[in-house]
Parts: C-alpha cells; sequence; structure tokens
C-alpha cells in the first residue's frame, strides 16, 4: 500500500468545490455508524483528509484519476444515513460527497433514471409530479437518505412488503459507474452486472447514473392498529400482507412497550402493553382491509387514521417509525439501547419470533418489517436490544443463529459480516478489474483485504487510521 | 310461482328499447353455454320472449317494477360469454340487456366508477387515456366481455397473478344494486356486502353502477417460452410469479401439444412437443425476467416477443390464448373437446398437477393459469378434455376431487354446482330480501329452489322451459 499524497492530490482538485470548513469535514466523515456501540467505540475517530463535491461524471472521473495517481483514498457518501459505517474513511482520504449530483434525467411509465445524490423525498416528489409514480421501496430515511446512498448501501425498506428487497431482479434496472484506474472508465451495468455493485457501499466503482423501477404513487392513509397481544399484532401484519386485492406499501409489527417508551408523539394515546402495527395503506384498499378486519375478527382496534383523526398533536409520517426510524426513536430517549437486523424466514418466520420472545423476553424487544421473499411474506426483524456489553451481544446474536434466525450484523462495517459472511464473487471480481490499486472505501471487503478470513473474531482492518490515544 | 302475464309487460313496456328482431332475441338468450357439452344439450332450446335495453337506472327500475307486476322472470346480460350459461333465461320471460349503460362516470388514482355495460376493452381505454391506469383483472373476453358481466359472472383472469381472485378483499369497492321488489330499491353495497351480488348471476339485484380499483396500465410485453418438459414450464411459471421484482400481469403454462394442435398462427412456430408459457411482462421488468432466467439456468426459451420478433403473422394478443380463449381455440379446431375447472392449492399445486397428469395423460391436457391466493402462488387449471361420455366427464371429475383438487364444474348452470357445492347465505338472504317473488334469472340459485338438494346428481331446474321434443 503505497503512502496516500494527500496534499498533491487536494491542490490537483482545487478547481472542483471542495468543503474546508473542519467541522464540515468531520461531519461528512461521519454516518450513523453511531447506531451500534461497537461502531461507535471503533470508528468515532475517523476523519477524511479533505471532502470534495463533483457536480459532473466528469468530475467524478477526473477526482478518481487524480486520487488513483496519488494513492489516496475515496470513500463515497451520500446523506451518510447508512448504519454500518459503510460511508466512514477508514483510512482518512478523500470523502466525495454526491449531494451535487442531484438531476432526474428521465421519468417514463414505470422508470426513472436519475443522478445519485438526489434525496429520494425529492426525487419522490419528482416522479409523483411527472406522472403519479414513485420508487418500489425506499428507507425510512427518505426525507434526507439519497437514491445513490440507498442503493450503494441499502438492501429494502418501505415498500419491501409489496415488491422485496433491492437485490431481487427487476428492483435496479440499470447502473453507470465509474471505475478508478490511472484512466477511469464508464461501465454500464444491467441485468446480472447489477450485483456488482448494487450494495457493494461504493468499493469496487463509484455510480454516476441510476435507472430504476417506479410504483404508482398514491396518497396512502396511515393507519396505527394497537393490539393487546404481540402475537395477534404479527398475525394480523402477515394476513394484510397476504391479502393479494389489498394494496399496501408497509406493514410494521412493534412489540410493547416500545410504543409508550420510544414513540413520544404516539405514546399519550396507547398503554404500556399496547403492540402497534403500522400500515401504510392505499386509499382504494382501506375499505377492503377494514372488512378483512371485521371477516377475520383481528383483535386489534384502528387508534390513528391519517385522513381522520382527532389527535391534538400527529404523529407525523408513520413511516418515519419503522425500519431503522425505530431504532432511531429509541435511541433518542435511551441512547443505551442498541439493535439487529434479523431475517425470520417463510415458512418459520412466526414460530421463530415467539421462540426468540421466550428465549429473551425484554432485553430484546420485537420489531418486525413484513417483507417478501421468494414471493412470500415473512419477517425482517429490527429488534431493540438492551446493550450491556459486546459479549452478551455476540451471544444474543449467536442465539438467534442457534434458533435458525439469520443475522445481518449491524456491529460490523465490512460487506462480509453484515451481510452472509462470505465472499461475494461478483463484487470481488469486479473490485480487481475496477479499482486495481485497493483505494475505493478501504477496509469494508474482507476478501480483497484477508482472503482467508474466518469470522471467528470481528474484523479488524489493519490499516484502519488508529485511535488518537492508540496513536500516542 | 304465478304465471307471467308475458304480452302485458312487454306492452308496459314499449317505451323502453327493445329488440324484436327473432334472431336477435335468439342470439341474445345465448352465452357461452355451449363450451360445455352437457349445458349445451340441456339449454339450447332456451329464448327470451322479449329483449329489453335500458339505458339508465332508471329503466332498470322500470322494467323490475313492471316485470315484478306481471310475474315475468329478468335474466340480465353483458356480452354472453360467461360459459356457465349465467345469462340464459331458463324459462324465458324477459331478458334484459345491458349494453347502453356503458358510460364511466369517475377515473381517479386507483379508482374507477363505471355503468356495468362497458366493454372492458373500451373501459381499459379510457382508464389508459385518462390516467394511464387499467383495471387490476379482466378476462380473456376483453374484446367483447362487459366489466359488469365480469363482476356479476366472473372469477378471475389476466390480472389474478398478482391481484388474486375477484371476490378477494379490495378487488371491488363498491355495486349499486336495484332489486326487484314491488317498488323497487336501489342499494349501495361495499365492504362485506358485496359478496351478495357479485358473481350472483343477476340472480338478487341488478347492477347498475360498478367501482374497481385500478392499477397501473402498461405497455405489457408479451412473450412465448417454449419447454420441452411440461414440469420445467410450470416450474418457470411459478418461479416468475414468485419473484417479487418482476412485474406480470399473466403467467399461462400450455401443455404439449395443444400449442401445436390448436393456436394456429403459432402452430407454425412449434414442435408437436412444445409446452409454452405465455408471459405478460412489464417492459421495465423484461431484463430482470431474463436476468431471473439465465442466473436459474431456465431450459426454455423465448420465441416470441411482441416488442422484436420476425414473425411474418403474429398471433396477435396473447392474452388472448389464455384463460377461456385456450379453449376456445381448441373448440374451434376440435369442437369435440371439452374442459373442466380446477384448482391446485398451494403448496401441493405442483404435486397434484403431476399426479393428474399421470393418471390421464392426453385425455386432459393442462392449461394452468398462475393465481395468487392468500398470498400464496398457485395454478387454476383450465385442462382440454377429450370428451367421450357424461359419464366419463363426471368420472374425471371425481378422480380429480379424490387427489384433492378443487373442481369448480363448467358443465352446470347453477351457482352451487359451479362453485363449492354449498349455500351461500348471504346471497341467500340477500334474494330473499331483493328478489321476493324469485324472478331474477331463476333456476340459478340452488338454495333457493331446492334447500334439501343434495348434490348426488346434476340439479335440473323443474321450471325450466322444456324443450321442444320434450313437449310435444
Amino acid at each position: 500500500m503505497s503512502t496516500p499524497n494527500i496534499a498533491a492530490a487536494k491542490a490537483a482538485l482545487s478547481h472542483i468545490e471542495q468543503d474546508e470548513n473542519p467541522a464540515t469535514i468531520r461531519s461528512k466523515s461521519r454516518d450513523f455508524f453511531w447506531y451500534s456501540p461497537v461502531l461507535k467505540e471503533k470508528m468515532d475517530h475517523l476523519e477524511a483528509d479533505f471532502v470534495v463535491n463533483p457536480k459532473s461524471e466528469e468530475e467524478v472521473i477526473e477526482i478518481l484519476r487524480v486520487c488513483y495517481a496519488h494513492d489516496v483514498p475515496v470513500t463515497t457518501r451520500g446523506a451518510g444515513t447508512g448504519n454500518y459505517g459503510q460511508a466512514m474513511p477508514m483510512r482518512g482520504g478523500c470523502v466525495m460527497h454526491m449531494k451535487n449530483m442531484a438531476s432526474v434525467k428521465e421519468i417514463a411509465p414505470g422508470r426513472v433514471v436519475t443522478e445519485p445524490g438526489i434525496v429520494v423525498k425529492e426525487l419522490d416528489a419528482q416522479t409523483r409530479a411527472h406522472s403519479g409514480q414513485e420508487l418500489r421501496m425506499m428507507p425510512s430515511t427518505f426525507a434526507t437518505a439519497t437514491i445513490g446512498g440507498f442503493v450503494a448501501g441499502g438492501s429494502g425498506g418501505i415498500g419491501s412488503c409489496t415488491w422485496g428487497a433491492l437485490r431481487d431482479f427487476g428492483n435496479i434496472i440499470r447502473l453507470r459507474v465509474v471505475t478508478m484506474e490511472e484512466e477511469p472508465r464508464v461501465v454500464e451495468l444491467t441485468g446480472d452486472e447489477l450485483p456488482r455493485v448494487s450494495h457493494a457501499f461504493g468499493t469496487n466503482g463509484i455510480i454516476t447514473e441510476i435507472e430504476m423501477p417506479l410504483a404508482p404513487a398514491y396518497d396512502w392513509t396511515e393507519l396505527l392498529v394497537a393490539f393487546d397481544d404481540f402475537p395477534d399484532a404479527a398475525k394480523f401484519a402477515e394476513g394484510v400482507a397476504n391479502q393479494d386485492g389489498i394494496l399496501i406499501k408497509l406493514a410494521t409489527v412493534i412489540e410493547a412497550p416500545i410504543g409508550k417508551s420510544y414513540f413520544q408523539r404516539i405514546a399519550p394515546h396507547v398503554e404500556e402493553g399496547t403492540n402497534l402495527v403500522i400500515l401504510l395503506v392505499a386509499p382504494h384498499s382501506v375499505e377492503g382491509l377494514k372488512t378483512f378486519m371485521e371477516a377475520e375478527e383481528v383483535p386489534g382496534a384502528i387508534i390513528y387514521d391519517s385522513t381522520d383523526n382527532d389527535w391534538p398533536r400527529t404523529p407525523g409520517a408513520l413511516a418515519e417509525y419503522t425500519w431503522n426510524h425505530t431504532t432511531l426513536r429509541a435511541l433518542k430517549v435511551d441512547p443505551s439501547i442498541t439493535y439487529l437486523q434479523v431475517r425470520y424466514r417463510y415458512p418459520d418466520h412466526m414460530e421463530l419470533v415467539e421462540k426468540v420472545r421466550a428465549e429473551f423476553g425484554a432485553e430484546v424487544l420485537q420489531h418486525l418489517e413484513v417483507m417478501r421473499e421468494n414471493g412470500k411474506v415473512m419477517f425482517a426483524g429490527l429488534p431493540i436490544v438492551a446493550f450491556s456489553t459486546p459479549e452478551r451481544l455476540e451471544e444474543i446474536i449467536r442465539i438467534h443463529e442457534e434458533m435458525g434466525c439469520m443475522i445481518f450484523n449491524p456491529h460490523r462495517y465490512t460487506l462480509e459480516e453484515g451481510g452472509r459472511q462470505s465472499t461475494d464473487a461478483r463484487q470481488l471480481n469486479f473490485k480487481r478489474e475496477a479499482d486495481p490499486k485497493g483505494l475505493l472505501n478501504p477496509g469494508k471487503m474482507i476478501a480483497w483485504d484477508d482472503p482467508d478470513f474466518d469470522y471467528a473474531t470481528m474484523y479488524d482492518y489493519p490499516a484502519m487510521t488508529p485511535k488518537p490515544e492508540a496513536a500516542e
């Protein structure tokens, strides 16, 4: 690994917009890694040497060419709402912020072509205004997250109850990518080439254009349904998602007392023991939903309807109580909690959740997101975990896995550990081609750094900028 | 049952459009009952005494009031594309043809409000032109069938691979219905009231307005995929439907040699042994589909793509080779064949199909339509059956049922026998209220005529107009 010539690279890029304010550089070197007490401990000191804000693909190419020439690592970021530390510059160098590349290039029936730096909410506003369309899925951070960050660092979200995960065939149409070589190339990826760079944290190419499928946009009715009994709530959410004629965008199950403890605007309306289901339902499906609830004698009550309620202060967008926002709201009230990312797979999903609840009780409060996987309704879990020690957290993960749950460990910063703990040959091979010097978001792909890693313990990137105290 | 005063009723309705041409009266007394050799034998002689064509709800009310006063049965029809004899006037009287009530009243995001007599294709054209929307599902007879006939006499169709069946919660929003009483009432039905009159063949009220959910309309790409092996074809169709990110409108599996024998414009392009899968895929999902085929090493080849092919003569709309059109095409080539309507339910659907194939071989050629039921992908079967005798047909049905298939017997004209062979209390109770004299489409609801019927043999409506030879 050659020593980067930071000063030379920064100077050579002086005609491209850079952030010079130290506070800005510090904030643009961070993402939502602090969700994890483990990552917070390990990564809090990381900081870029300089931050560039390209406004075009040409500038991206120039940044990558210059940084390649000077051996400077480049870590690319959107809004930094990822929580696996995916936008953190592990050994400093250049952070490339895509905010200035935010133009929508084309909207057509079922498709949008856009630059990566646009905030999802703004993209949504444009596709809605153009033709009543919206993204199939989006993160709960839609109000600040960029589409590029979602594609490069996300996996699914609001909408996945209908459309599955981002990685499913058809959920990304095309990605245009710049490589980091002596002379960067522009590559168009489609079909089976997409997994090379989607959810690769920008480790093997920089996305400069994205073509995504669109779904019809509706004025989704937001509902809160209260249940005394958690399994009833989970069964209801699953049941709604299995109703083929009822169109939903979101079905979230929140175990008591999360609502009372952490959802401040909802708390006055619920009890300690209230389990909640959050639904986004197409307006033309609301009556079908209510008919389903009556026909099935669902033991829950709609306590909030965004189109008709007497709450003196509304909760705001219910989508912002789901996916990672559930955790965020809990962290704001109680910074000591942490969380996990779990898959409860069909057909054992319901049974697995109950086994986990029986094992951990209040130490692991359930938060389930209804998803589709291989055409079946199942649950993604983002439980809220009472954090005691990293060792206990490891034990909780191990017990989940022994029960048959799959864990995407959000207390790790590598692609492999946050995923399936195995090498993705497509991503690795493309990195060999697109990033021969290994300068793109270094430290995030174990297979590149240490092909023989055995996953026995947390991967510790050897070249990570040492902590100040360790460096003393 | 009082004797109808036909002449008085007809005269009292002389200010409403009537068909006087005997050939027209004959043709408007018939539907696609002749699909079934059993129904053809029993119903071919049926004929209305007169045919009225109301142009408004007011005229419907007047027709029902007058016919009630004169004890005249009223059988309501759209285009007569139903194949359970649902539009056949069992004891003559009045046939009410809804063709003049064909106005679309409102189109909004996700919803359309329409009169019942509009042809589905025309409704589709209007919702597309207005806002790029279409019905969630439609019959293969969309080019001639009316939306009212579909709601009153259909069960699902093209689109059911995504949206399930018409009866599923949310797939009909509202029905406006006129009762047949001394003073007819207008009733608005929503929610759990809808099953009273949907798929009730007009036996307990006349639909005058329909509110249906809409889905986004795309320029669906039509594909024919050829397979040497039938199970491979079935597995492929199921697999595509289980891909959450690939949006389809239709997935049909056609066993060899149906394509070669009965699909005349397709026959030159296939072999005797070619099994076919017909797909309608959203344009923005076609590449995802192809990627799926490569990734899964699907042993089939796309032999026709509506957007890119060199066929000197195209097959026309592939949707018109599916659902009941498959049978129709076979009947045109070989009038001796017949068919069944089968449900192969999840999770045994694939296994059941193979059991049926092993049992019957070429006597029962498989034609599967991918549907969703309770959120799971399964098959509706409309197999083509080599007809020998009614007894053998009964035996074939019995063997299917013994294997665990559910049969909707299309060789019966009653709601119960074509359905679940049991009384639908909702429909019966509403008929008591809405049709106290039992004049609406008589002979189609066994529960009304003969509550103790035991289903041991085919129901034989005692008051059916006798055949001319029997009457001699």
